[in-house]
């Protein structure tokens, strides 16, 4: 799916390291039936069939097992895609009760006799397909039809315009002769009649055979399409099919502002465009899955599609097989998100069977990190590895940066909490002590102590005179600080316009984030009016992967030295699905698949606001107004919190816990109605 | 390769670890190039070409070189083959000069800068194609078509016999009609003529719309068919392609002993069947790479064909990727092979590259194998090793077993001299310490004093009261012990028949090598013309995986508890081909790559003897009777050596060394003539 990416017909593919699928794995599963069964053997790739250890000749359609207990294996080879299998019998089918291993390790002796030990099984992956005619390797995205919005003459040919950014395969009606059919692709207008910059095209030969309806065979992203016919090529008109995943949007948002709503709209659809076989951080460009932008998609799927199989496909995929040779993506940064996806996906779903499972992978790749720390027990970039924190001009980003350990901190303690999770206690024993020491020498080296804030670099064992916004805002959200620190980086750092400026929704994300944690709701709202509604004005369907209002015209379209160079649809661009419903819903788990919940909702200078948040136990909806809260929980001991400045009503059991602020026990699955008066 | 076993029509993949190519590959060149250069570009798989790190765009299929310096960069991607190019042009043509990596760690600034480091840069693997439509993935073996010896008609159908083992595609002359074509396969006329239990066989269906002559597309081992046609399928007669790699067969073997020469021609065919595109055990069975028999192949090859490649190949088959996580074909004295076949590449070849571009895979198995030492520092069993050793009833192979600690000890000298080839001082240093302390060990633990052998085994720190002849042969020809110690294992355990008998080729090599080795060409050479001779007079046409002259009739076919199961054409079986070579002919290198040689001919009782054995240099030919011996040497510092009953003559410079023992200096590509007296 990573290959996939083109440019101007070149294949593109990742700048990092590539995995096939075992090519040889052994299907195994014990089974014991009341009678007779038989059983229909489906595989993508040749295959040995084993029962009770005897090897049954030939590759027969279908097997009769007799009644009792069995062990039933298949040995299915496949060098091109995932070898796979499909049994379905009445009481014998594939199902999650099979293993696997890749090394089977069995061996048979001079009489004939199988034996084996310590093979690596593990419990088997799958997913839905449910016909033998339904292949894994031939798993697509689904498709709908969708027409163009309108057309206009260029040339000889014409520009298609969908009306809004989208991604699918163009096709072709009322199709004839012989000819080259070009077609130049935009995400925006420029872009798609620029013919000789634009970044992706396709040049299709028809022989004159082709039927009349053509759908190409790659899809692609765009607004606009230019297309251009030889003359010896007529058609009627084009239209696309619009490829996606099928996910129900849970996530809700309502308010008072129409702008904010709009905002919410666009950034669900942006992020829905970027949630595919796997997130991938922009749908032109890079169409690659990158896992700091990952992370971010993971922290909204939260708040929009609650999708577990998503997240869990791009941890797996951003982590790849062992040895680890290279940090993800090849950038520190990037290896340490992820670990804090794992740590979030528990926090969020409450899974603890994907932890356990992968628990050996998510170590190897912590103890890859550890191994590459210097001398002083902090990262420091060595040959090959990136250093990115964010695309700011000046930003420094060698020696030791404060904002890596901070990262790698929070890693350890999720790594901590993955360690118990599985079992390991002299493993979770290991990183608390880690995490514990790490936090404490980041204080003592990078903490500002006479200016109260964190410095941002030490080169050589010299603190360097510079504070920027990373480690400030990420300690607030990781609450690493207290609170007199928390204040003083909001004052010194988060709102100061001297420190450098973010220009790029990835680490906006951030720093509005740390600035709701610290109740800056109304601020932030303001901000998120202005910045994504900034996009907006300049005619965005869908949140770009940078923005700087300073910038005119078509500079806006530039990037990486190309005039078409920047993604106009970028999931990081989505961070306002998250943030309203974290921070001005207010929902968030506070322990493991919201077994326990806070609902803290803020208007941030709104009329009203409504709105769902979907959990593993259904979605927990509320309404705030000026007046009233109406609150419906799920299943798992949540708590309403609010500030009134009247004693609030409605409801018994309302605890004052001081400085103006309740707290109620939310009930399951029924409305609660609230009269309180906002601040 | 390893996944075209078939037992009766179902696939038969190998038992461990299996690999896939990296996908995604990044090939390297750096060029100055005196003039514009118009260069062709293919590739299997689409790809992505960088002139100077910029991008071109498209697949194209020539692109125009300007003069100077550049950097040429094209990233393949192939999921289902190896990523391949061939690039052709006047100056620029893809050779070994070439790097690629499968990370290639380059990443992109925000400007468009492409930066990179940390990449692991390998040199590029090449093979023989000489075009763009030779490629790699469609490589096959060279065929010839072989006419069959003769036939018998068996019910409605016909046996056909091609006089010998062989391998091939079967072809079917003058075919008409539609339906199934019945192919049983049989090494033994036995097995073919029993359709319900040979071991592989092939039933072909035709349409009617078959070209008259077909050609199987699997190749299969065999030396008898059974042909079973349906009534309305019509054919004239069967022959076959024999499929084979092209090999001199450099090494020659001649003498006074008819049975002997045979025996020396049958076990060169035995070696060029298994000789394919690795060294395999057998043809029929298993068609696998197994470290053990490849083992032996590595030194026989040495003494016949001289093939650098099919070693280099066959080394790097069994090594795999990273990370080891099982012993070479699960099996613990296979993983220790790997590294005395290592040490031995070097010492007949005298290349160094190959060490040195792999020195990390070496290592990394070396470490895996030291990781699974017990606390007293032997290897003993852990889950998931087979120890093999051989096949032998009775043989215990659970806790310390000498054997294992003795190819340890010699595993640990290879990685030493691999250490230091590679550069790795450290590395040597402690190799050779290891090395040193375990042989130490080795005596302390399993030498009985008393009675002066090897014991076999000890368990929980027992000895077990046991002689066997695996550790006792391996250390005289190992050279670990004295020579006061060498006469007693002769006596007490080589030629003492009350001590657990030797019932394969496999094993028979190392035996009849220590007595070689300590000088019992005579006895050796009866021992050759009973045992081989054994299997000749039975019929054999290519020796055999086991042979037990006790067994009677069909016995003889039977293994693993099936009545075909033994495989009648395994490389182990071929061990003559090196015995006459190195302990008749007398050749041997004493320093890398035939540097240094010595010839140490013995005729073990015969009136006369002649043969070649190759060199990197060039063929050593040796003649000698009881009266003469001719020697012509290659480059490198030859010495003959012999005994005589009274002073030779014939060349200048023969010198005594004592004990009726003399000396010459070889000289190269002249012939030199010694007259002596054959003790």
């Amino acid at each position: 799916m990573q290959v996939r990416r083109t440019e101007r017909e070149a294949v593109f593919p990742p700048l990092w390291r590539y995995y096939s699928p075992y090519p040889l794995v052994t299907f195994q599963t014990e089974v014991d039936i009341p009678e007779q069964d038989e059983v229909f053997i489906h595989t993508e790739g040749p295959f040995q069939l084993l029962i009770d250890g005897a090897q049954i000749y030939g590759q027969p359609e279908a097997v009769t097992i007799e009644p009792g207990k069995h062990t039933i294996s298949l040995k299915v080879y496949n060098q091109e895609f995932l070898p796979t299998i499909y049994i379905d019998g009445t009481y014998i089918n594939s199902d999650e009760s099979w293993i696997v291993t890749n090394e089977d390790k069995l061996w048979i002796d001079e009489k004939g006799k199988a034996q084996q030990s310590g093979t690596p099984w593990k419990s088997v992956g799958s997913w839905k397909f449910y016909s033998p005619d339904e292949k894994p390797s031939e798993f697509r995205l689904k498709t709908e039809p969708w027409t163009a919005k309108s057309t206009e003459p260029i040339g000889n040919g014409e520009l298609v315009d969908f009306g809004k950014e989208t991604f699918g395969y163009i096709r072709v009606h009322g199709l004839e002769g012989e000819g080259q059919l070009s077609l130049y692709y935009g995400e925006s207008r420029e872009e798609a009649l620029d013919s000789v910059r634009c970044e992706t095209l396709d040049y299709i030969q028809f022989d004159g055979n082709q039927s009349s309806t053509y759908t190409h065979d790659e899809s692609k992203a765009y607004r606009y399409v230019q297309v251009q016919a030889d003359p010896s090529i007529k058609y009627d008109s084009i239209s696309m099919l619009y490829e996606y995943l099928p996910l129900d949007y849970r996530g809700e948002f309502n308010s008072s502002d129409k702008l904010l709503n709009e905002i919410w709209d666009v950034s669900a659809y942006t992020m829905h465009l970027t949630t595919r076989e796997f997130f991938i951080d922009g749908i032109k460009r890079d169409r690659w899955i990158w896992s700091g932008d990952a992370y971010q998609s993971y922290l909204m799927n939260y708040y929009l599609f609650f999708d577990e199989n998503s997240v869990e496909r791009t941890l797996l995929a951003l982590r790849g097989k062992e040895p680890v040779t290279a940090h993800i993506n090849t950038i520190m940064d990037y290896s340490l998100y992820w670990f804090v996806g794992i740590y979030d996906y528990y926090l969020y779903t409450g899974d603890t069977s994907f932890i356990r499972k992968f628990y050996p992978r998510i170590k190897s790749l912590m103890e890859f990190v550890l191994g590459r720390r210097n001398e002083a027990g902090f990262l420091e970039p060595l040959e090959g590895d990136w250093v990115f924190i964010d695309w700011a001009e000046g930003l420094p980003k060698t020696g030791e940066v404060s904002f890596e350990q901070m990262l790698l901190a929070r890693s350890l303690e999720a790594m901590a909490v993955s360690a118990e999770i599985a079992g390991e206690t002299k493993d979770q024993k290991k990183y608390e002590e880690l995490a514990t020491e790490l936090k404490k020498k980041l204080f003592d080296v990078f903490w500002d102590e006479e200016d109260q804030v964190m410095q941002h670099q030490r080169i050589d064992g010299e603190i360097q005179e510079m504070v920027t916004r990373y480690a400030n805002m990420f300690g607030i959200f990781f609450n690493y600080f207290d609170e007199k620190q928390k204040q003083s980086v909001k004052e010194k750092v988060l709102l100061n316009d001297d420190i450098l400026q973010i220009t790029t929704p990835y680490m906006r994300f951030y720093e509005l984030e740390a600035l709701c944690a610290i109740g800056e709701q109304e601020y932030v709202l303001q901000e998120i009016r202005d910045y994504w509604g900034g996009m907006l004005d300049l005619g965005a369907t869908s949140f770009w992967e940078k923005y700087d209002p300073s910038e005119e015209g078509a500079d806006q379209l530039a990037m990486y030295g190309r005039p078409y160079g920047k993604s106009l649809c970028h999931a990081w661009g989505a961070s306002p699905v998250y943030l309203f419903g974290k921070y001005y819903l207010g929902v968030q788990p506070t322990a493991p698949g919201y077994t326990g919940y806070e609902v803290r909702p803020s208007l941030g200078g709104l009329e009203w606001m409504e709105g769902k948040v979907p959990t593993p136990n259904g979605d927990i909806e509320v309404y705030i107004d000026q007046k009233e809260i109406k609150i419906t929980g799920v299943e798992g001991k949540g708590k309403l919190i609010f500030k009134s400045r009247s004693k609030p009503g409605g409801v018994r059991n309302i605890k004052s816990i001081g400085n103006q602020e309740y707290e109620v026990e939310i009930t399951p699955g029924k409305e609660q109605k609230i009269s309180y008066k906002a601040l």
